[in-house]
């Protein structure tokens, strides 16, 4: 096999993603050749700030003030997006590429989230590649196991732990029993949540991630702004050690389902059974089950964050255009794409956890138990761990399976009981396979 | 997009896989279609039995006695062979396919291990692909996760558990403290082994499917024969049980290790901490686990065997050749797989489980420690379960790390002792991560 001449990219970003896919193609720079073919070459970066001590040389690279400007550059083939954000510099900068015949290797879930229809429209018309390996799971290569490993398969459904973040955080407030607040502040002075963390734990970054997965593996057009979102921080201690008790472990999913009446997305708080394949999956990590016609059940886990693995990705993804492999961005070509209707989660059937803090007095369980009958909601099981006549106690209880919409109307009523006294909570309970 | 014309294949062998792959390309049509941008077609058949009542219609396409014909066919451009065994007329199908100018789609990993070099140069010299994602852990899609997904790192060691009948009869000896043989015959009245097990339970079919892992994972040439081999069949009820009380799980793994001095190859029994992500991994399920320089630690896990994940592996390649996407059989191109030298077992360094049946009276500890003593193999713990003097007790040793040419002496030893009354068994104790 003849050497072809090197694939030259341009790096926008040099956060610890970038300066992790510098070091990785450093590092394995020869052995990428013979995989490839031909060499992967870093023409040209750019960052806010240059000077910065990151530990490599950029030196012998190009450097750009304004990213954008790289898109101009004649000798680059691709360029790599590591700003991020749904719009901005980060969505003009994957514009310009594509219009000047680039092809865009990016990391961006928020991005692809809103904007990635477009995009990826915009580059079949251009017959370029639009790749995002790393924008789901880091360095589980989901996005390729959907697209191609598992293009034989009709998917069914699919469900992860989908932001290493949340799942820490939950993780280290059950091994400690210390409440949200607190955790979320160590895990930021630890660099495992940022000083905003609203994305991370209020699901919508999983949310993101869930929908770009939800279009590969059902071959419908991303479809985020309806994917019913509900994050970690209504959490407790108190639910957590419930729900051990009560055999199950508290997760953060996303999870998407291809139902006869449409697709239903949905990120938030689960109680999962804990022999279930995604309970073991703890801190940062992440993981994704698919369900198929074909394979069956298939289970995906790695690290989802951090240099070396969401460098891993974009490496991938710049192997696949240095060995000049395409396949149509969301697994089929545009004009392919479905657009589904959007199951609401008032129609959703499940089971659920619900906690009231009640005053322990007679008569309680009487209200509660009238409310359910009502509303024909039935109990799978009754639990009060404590027994203090006139003080606060928790009563927790878990549903059969019931539609969302009247267990919300049973809600509704229980916090209206003047024998409750805080918010009712609710936590779904998933059945996993 | 425009259709191409649709991409022709003819199947070989009408078996479980067969009919799977058929139902499977019969179910899903159009979306495949959709999704290559051209049909996927199947022209012929070939299997031993033309009239067998296979549930599907065979009477569409053309119909070969002789398989190694079909290769002939002038209008086929896929010949995908699941007629499996090492030589004989898979090979020759595969060989004369290849000759003619169409691709060869396989399940076959005895093939592969044995002429995998052989058949890669071959296919690469007439710019054909050999596609075999279906010869290792069938609907997990390994071998592109491998070659395509992690292809930004170097690996440095992976493991799995390759087979699954040899991991359904150990699930169900410790679920039911029922012996080997028994066990194999319920298993093979069920399906989930075959006439023959050899292949399964002596660990030959792992020791196949590692040897093609190695390949992929680390660029060098399939090394089947230095694959150091050990079955299950001198696992016991028993070794199961002191297993778990030392708070391991028995399971068969193919490991597979990078070193500086060459590369370490391994099938057999292992004990696995009860809280490695593998361990819980039951039955006939397979899983992999892939330690990456960026990526980290990633975990594969999906049904290995059967129709469905075996047709889901099938398919995934036809739709690869069908979008035009070849990469280099193991990776890199032939004359770039290195061969490594091979670490030799006797130099393998790692913590073993001994378990002595011995005549329980005084003196028997002091020459088990005599002989510990003068080979330097410290003991990392020591577990006598029941005292019956005079009676045949099981005492059970853990050692520290050891070279294992230390400890075979050791075994050597003890077997020689008058007080030792079986075989010792030895089982290598495995720190994974």
């Amino acid at each position: 096999m003849k050497l072809k001449s090197p694939l030259k990219i341009a790096i926008a970003g040099l956060g610890t993603v970038g300066v992790g896919l510098i070091r990785q193609l450093n590092a394995n720079g020869p052995l990428l050749e013979k995989r490839c073919g031909r060499k992967i070459q870093i023409v040209a970066v750019s960052a806010r700030n240059r000077t910065q001590d990151r530990g490599i040389d950029i030196q012998k690279f190009k450097w750009f003030e304004n990213p954008e400007m790289m898109a101009e550059c004649a000798d680059v083939e691709v360029i790599v997006e590591l700003i991020g954000g749904q719009n901005g510099v980060a969505k003009s900068i994957c514009e310009k590429s594509l219009a000047t015949g680039k092809s865009v290797v990016t990391a961006n879930k928020a991005l692809l989230a809103h904007h990635g229809s477009f995009l990826a429209n915009y580059a079949e018309k251009k017959n370029l590649s639009l790749a995002y390996e790393a924008a789901v799971a880091g360095g589980i290569p989901i996005i390729k196991t959907l697209r191609e490993g598992l293009a034989g398969n009709k998917v069914i459904s699919l469900y992860g732990i989908l932001n290493g973040t949340s799942n820490y955080i939950l993780t280290a407030m059950r091994n400690t029993s210390r409440v949200f607040n607190e955790v979320l502040a160590e895990a930021q002075s630890m660099g495992f949540a940022e000083a905003d963390p609203s994305f991370d734990v209020d699901g919508i970054d999983s949310a993101h991630k869930l929908a770009i997965l939800s279009s590969v593996s059902f071959g419908c057009k991303i479809n985020f702004k309806d994917v019913y979102v509900e994050g970690i921080r209504y959490i407790s201690p108190l639910d957590l050690i419930l729900a051990e008790e009560l055999g199950y472990r508290i997760k953060l999913l996303g999870i998407a389902h291809l139902k006869e009446e449409g697709i239903e997305q949905r990120v938030h708080p689960c109680m999962v059974s804990l022999d279930s394949p995604i309970t073991h999956v703890e801190g940062v990590q992440n993981a994704v089950v698919v369900d198929c016609d074909g394979a069956g059940s298939t289970i995906y886990e790695g690290m989802g964050a951090g240099g070396g693995p969401t460098a891993s990705a974009l490496i991938s993804d710049l192997v696949d255009i240095a060995r000049n492999i395409k396949t149509p961005t969301f697994g089929l070509p545009i004009n392919k794409l479905k657009s589904l209707p959007t199951v609401q989660m008032d129609k959703h059937v499940g089971a659920y956890y619900i906690r009231l803090m009640v005053v322990d007095k007679p008569g309680v369980f009487a209200e509660v138990a009238s409310i359910l009958r009502d509303e024909a909601v039935s109990m799978e099981a009754i639990l009060q761990k404590t027994h203090a006549p006139g003080n606060l106690v928790p009563l927790v209880m878990t549903t059969h399976e019931v539609e969302e919409g009247a267990l919300k109307r049973v809600l509704k009523k229980f916090e209206a009981l003047e024998t409750v006294l805080e918010k009712p909570r609710m936590i779904r309970i998933e059945p996993l396979n």
